[in-house]
């Protein structure tokens, strides 16, 4: 990845592998797919799992603290519960995708059936991978860090054309 | 995700868990980081990552022992020893962006600079998502779940259109 390096001594300030923790700890991925598969209730997720009922609870519960899901009383009935994925659990999905398709490839014994498909053509989706702003397919090895100053200086020489909407997309 | 579902009990056969544990484990994730950043040796890890050599020695064993890296003595000077990302390890590049870029958006801490980019143009790459075959970007409400004989059947309409390929890459 070229020259400029991230910074890797700053784990105490980096929040991610902490929040990757919660989302990849078994259980917890296990509920974040089912929630994605339309799952809302407690006793769904405790027949579909085959989970125990105190797990499902704790996990279920760190969810909703790390805010990847919400708790949220249903208004016919307060008593009935409803877990549902927030937007910032909907955004997992990507990554999530993307380690379920490594799975596949690499045998870990992900099921290939049912396949995900795109509802508008029903065609399976493309695998996730890393694109360039314009669209382009980019491997491992043709990615390099560049210092954000940097970044800006390239961004000026493009004023006025269709990639910045796309770049403010990733703030 | 429509009415079709993932089988989602079958814990016991789904190896995704298992190897999330491996990859998503604090440590393991950040030596994965140090090795997309070009570190190879032991003793560089050890200085850039500010690990203890016993967790360091024991989570690269655990990433050689899923082909995650590989260990490789150097031709010149066997004793040293190299770590690099084996194809699966590299593989696992979309998922951890597609991580990072959650962690950033979600305030997790991830530092924003440098900011990763294409070598070729020089411009931030694009945030990670789910595209159609034909490259769309679809949310994660626009997808459903189908029975791979049924995709087989779409399939078969599109016959001699450049669909197929693009298709069989996801196997």
């Amino acid at each position: 990845m070229g020259h400029l390096r991230e910074p890797l001594n700053d784990m105490q300030n980096c929040g991610l592998p902490s929040a990757l923790e919660v989302m990849g700890e078994r259980w917890s991925f296990m509920i974040l797919r089912a929630a994605f598969n339309g799952l809302h209730h407690f006793e769904e997720f405790l027949g579909a799992l085959g989970i125990a009922r105190n797990i499902l609870s704790n996990r279920l519960a760190r969810l909703v603290e790390h805010g990847i899901m919400k708790r949220e009383p249903l208004p016919d009935d307060r008593r009935k519960i409803e877990y549902r994925l927030t937007e910032k659990g909907l955004d997992l999905l990507p990554a999530m995708l993307a380690l379920r398709q490594w799975g596949e490839k690499y045998g870990a014994g992900v099921p290939s059936n049912p396949v995900l498909c795109d509802e508008r053509d029903g065609l399976p989706i493309a695998p996730i991978g890393i694109h360039a702003h314009d669209g382009r397919l980019i491997g491992p090895k043709e990615l390099e860090w560049r210092d954000a100053s940097e970044v800006g200086k390239t961004l000026g020489s493009y004023d006025d054309c269709e990639v910045k909407p796309q770049l403010s997309a990733l703030r």
